[in-house]
């Protein structure tokens, strides 16, 4: 597992709030919320290996997702038990939220913008 | 009142994430969760007045708060219909995970850490 998990009691409410305030890394959360792991180059597409590296590391040190390397690439899945019981009902209602067409993220599954890349 | 207060069906959610991934703007949504205008001297202090500035254009820019000129002061309050139109149940889900101690914002209606004051 890649170092700078934070352990459950570690994780921050604003950290995750930080973290998730960006319309592609709401989107990767949708993603992962399928369950299970998910190959990280299938989670985003047609974007940079560098700002890629970014997103994880913003989603890894939050505590918002778990990302362990496996043959050349990374494994992704969300902390979903550890921010159910820090933020109960947290992930529900940004799920709905996204979903409800709420964010820049697009309702049905296609990436946001290109232009929300960054940040 | 002061420009720059986006519509309610212009609040995204990424951009009130972003602005809510802050310790003292965090509080403050607290503090202004009470309802009512509260003027801005009162809900941070020890606060530079160019800190508090940038703190409350990002929270109005967000579409979290209203902000209005009141002699020389500010008064604000916390854009709690629009928010729970457009992000049904985000702000209890958050109000009650800062008072469970889930974030640096000190339970009981303390200020966080000076540390965290830029952001």
């Amino acid at each position: 597992m890649i170092t700078q998990h934070p352990e459950r009691e570690q994780i921050l409410l604003e950290n995750v709030l930080s973290a998730l305030g960006n319309p592609l890394r709401l989107h990767v959360v949708r993603v992962l919320a399928a369950g299970g792991e998910h190959n990280c180059s299938n989670v985003l597409e047609g974007v940079s290996k560098s700002t890629l590296t970014h997103h994880w590391r913003v989603l890894r040190e939050s505590g918002v997702i778990w990302q362990r390397p496996s043959g050349r690439e990374n494994l992704l899945s969300l902390r979903r038990e550890d921010l159910d019981a820090r933020f109960p009902g947290l992930l529900d209602v940004l799920l709905e939220a996204v979903n409800s067409g709420a964010s820049s993220v697009a309702p049905h599954g296609a990436q946001p913008m290109a232009d929300a890349r960054r940040g």
